[in-house]
């Protein structure tokens, strides 16, 4: 096969890329991200067709968030946009003329760094996405791992503290209130709440307030030796690499792919995830460990993963 | 293929049995457990030359509790026996002269299951052994996975509790502290010896001590209605439960299979475990649910799981 | 000494009670509770002039939620009036010509149980209210217990689960989130969530939806044996009971007071917390078990309890 | 009143002191600790003696490991001797000839810091003694606090964590578990083992093996600055300033006074327990702060505080 189109939903804007069957993206159209759900349905549309112009494009993969159903073809649930239920497959395909495959964002993401990213030689392989929330995606015997009803890898919701934080699903202490870009926000608040004068930097950085700490301030002041930035990455590595642990007991893949915007800060999270992960690792003197990796992608992993997952039909 | 023999290595004795393309065990050759490593592979070996004599066998697969290589020759670590990197295939392939497939025995056992028990019909099961511990096995796709290094589903040291129960692997907080045999124990004694006019029937059903209940008193005072012990299982099925929709997150399976020692008493434990389940089961309305079964092979899963595995080579 | 005056603010009225030596509210005056933390102080000076009005008065108590310092004359801080180190006993003495003692209004209902209610009898006394929030008071030695700052028996904010959840004080896991009356309507609207077919009656009680579930719903529903409802309570009372068991190895009163709306359900309510706290009790055969009692006096104990601590002066 | 004697009763032996009005030891004589308990009677009774000859002594103080009942007469349980309802009081006065007070040796000692030591000039102070256990002592409004049957104080066994570690008093999660000696040593044990190449020095200073890690090699490792060492430290000051914290929320004492065996390390362990305790505590910009004092008067305070108690009768 040829060229596929990969298409990543935004919260602010829908991009649409053409990608070839090594990975490359050989060109990008990007619409804004419209307020209701029917709009998106036409926007995606819209970004396909934009990008598409001029190539010859076999089939269209798009990532969206929430569950889609084990065909591919149904979004069941979307936790951001109003789709319930939606058959995003079928009115995508009636539009622009193409095969389309529906799949997971963080699915998609998986795929991508498994196939053209960090999980290149590797055939079982679980990807992490520390972003706002957290999600993954599951590599088996060099097959994406949807489950058997489509909803599968949801690792952000497995509960890591009985009675814990309110979840956005509904549940509590889900390993995504502990582990995620909004998890580290909570940790650099409260600390610099409790003990302002470890935090001057990190104050400094944004408007001076505990309500105006934002994630890009946590890793700038990281970076500089703030102590309750560096104790907030802790403790996201403290949950995170025990996390991994508990999926090297279920999965025992041979490497975990870190990606999302909190792994761009690279070793300043990824090394304190590694020592979590080996302090909780179980049986760690008598098995083979996995190894933890960075994602390589970075932002584009989705849309490469979805383009592709659309080649394989 | 023909027959196959499957070996199930229990505390105080060693079965082998020859077993047939449909899971039919049609003999069975059974020796004391001896106390110490060796002894216990010249065991094997004699179990499988009393049951094999007079049939035509074509492999042996071995069930072990323990880390079992991805090569399934070798157990990396066995927590009651004291093997480690004992090379078990090789040992036991010179005696017998037939090829050997060691498995972990919760892997064979959920095997057995899903190819003979409840999981037929079904692609992608997991299976958890409520014994003494909590064990456990994955098929997806028809495939047992095994991990890269084999040593996937070793469910029972998922941390379900942070800074929770010391746990005889080293950890704390693994899932089989909270649902096993050994945890119902716990939940009966702790209760009886904090309300003890609640466990009449319970307390009369052992020796009348604290210390005296044991797993099949309490099995026995929940079919009389006794509160503590009824209220003891319901414990065990709200982690149990808990840990199933966890497992959902992460697998997606169609179907849940509880089998081991605790599962026998049948819906007195799986109808409170299935609740729980859809309890902590995330996104329940917008998915298909699992279903939870009950084991069908009893205590020979194991065994005809491991011959299964050894037919497939 | 003669009448004082007691003043209860709430969130829609404040209420001012004329109250004789044996705890009996002669007259009550009551205004409208208005919106900024100015108006409050003259509310309460308008309460008091309206129900002083004819007697001769010798002394005002004025219970207020939040801190209050250890002179009980300044309000540190109010989480729901915008109170800070506001000198509320100088404003209103002024105003009033009487002298004024401001109390907590948890200690001031802790005060008026021990006094003149379900504590009559004891020298040593916890009391803990169970309302929207979990508030208490500590009657040691036949004297209210203040702390050195004036802050003591903040009971609602004991971390009873390491990273739970998020309490309003900036803290989580705080035993308020797991045993107060929100705690309650979230244990019936999660249960009614997962399984609304064990919640007719408790549906059918509100509009019907899982948002429209009220505590005076849960109530009502647990009288009709709604299976939702009741395990609810249990929830609530598993909570209250192991933390009353805390209290017990901390201070080992001879009497808990379960005050608060929760309470009003009596045995409904207080059966599963004494159960529970039976459960968790430490040491509970070697030493004299605390009795758990209802509280007497409703909602007129805080008002009761600040007249009388201020006739003490 | 003149000269008392002070007991404290070790593992090991039995000491008796005289002290005078301003805590001074004036002598001591020492017995080695018996096996049974009739014997430890006797053993006191000797004690006693021995260090009265030729002293005019006008009571005797007995600090006693367990439960004693309010009358300061009845040993009600005690963990480590076989003491049920042991009437101490009598026995020994019958045979001494003098007055005799019982008494918790953690309230024992929790007298003895806040008379002569740590606590001079406070009126409310709260005392936890971190030996291999956690122990403690109320004083509010100068009096020692023993609640209304004589147990209060039994800090070490509040729960901190549900469905936590197993505790030798039958419950789970106490507060001991997470931070006493044993837990140090716990968590030395555990870290060692999981990043051996962290605990190079504290495993030298042992015999290299992870069983072989003792308190007293923590504590000189951690001097050294080995990771593992440090960060057992930082773990177990983390659960001990949360639960000042808590403790803070309940009594909002003046003072915190931290003893016994792990306060020996000074600085290294109490800075963390500051951080910790002002890192969890509820209101912190809103309240005057207790401060947290070391103990001074080490493993004295015991035999101190229950000689002064003795002369108050």
């Amino acid at each position: 096969m040829g060229l596929t189109i990969g298409v990543d939903i935004g919260g602010t804007k829908i991009a649409a890329g053409v990608v070839d069957e090594e990975g490359h993206i050989l060109e990008t159209h990007t619409v804004p991200t419209p307020p209701t759900a029917d709009a998106i349905v036409d926007a995606i549309c819209a970004a396909v067709e934009g990008a598409g112009k001029g190539h010859e494009i076999e089939a269209v993969g798009i990532g969206a968030a929430g569950y889609v159903d084990d065909k591919r073809a149904t979004v069941l649930f979307a936790p951001n946009i109003h789709w319930r239920h939606e058959p995003l497959k079928d009115k995508v395909e009636q539009r622009v003329g193409l095969p389309v495959v529906v799949e997971n964002d963080a699915n998609a993401a998986a795929w991508g760094e498994y196939k053209f990213g960090a999980g290149q030689g590797h055939e079982d392989v679980i990807c992490i996405t520390l972003g706002t929330g957290l999600g993954g995606g599951i590599i088996i015997g060099n097959k994406l791992r949807r489950g058997r009803f489509g909803v599968a890898a949801e690792f952000g919701h497995i509960r890591v503290v009985p009675d814990g934080l309110l979840c956005g699903c509904g549940s509590q202490g889900c390993w995504e209130q502990y582990a995620s870009g909004r998890a580290l926000v909570r940790y650099a608040r409260q600390r610099a709440n409790a003990t302002p004068e470890n935090a001057e930097i990190l104050l400094a950085l944004g408007d001076g307030t505990i309500e105006g700490i934002e994630g890009k301030h946590i890793s700038a002041a990281a970076r500089q030796g703030d102590p309750v930035a560096v104790d907030s990455f802790r403790e996201l590595a403290r949950w995170a690499g025990a996390g991994l642990a508990d999926l090297a007991s279920l999965f025992d893949p041979s490497a975990f792919i870190v990606g999302g915007g909190v792994s761009d800060e690279g070793e300043l999270v990824l090394d304190p995830i590694r020592k979590s992960f080996r302090r909780w690792l179980i049986g760690g003197q008598w098995r083979p460990h996995a190894q933890v990796l960075a994602a390589q992608l970075g932002n584009k992993a989705g849309l490469v993963g979805a383009a592709d997952l659309a080649r394989q039909g």
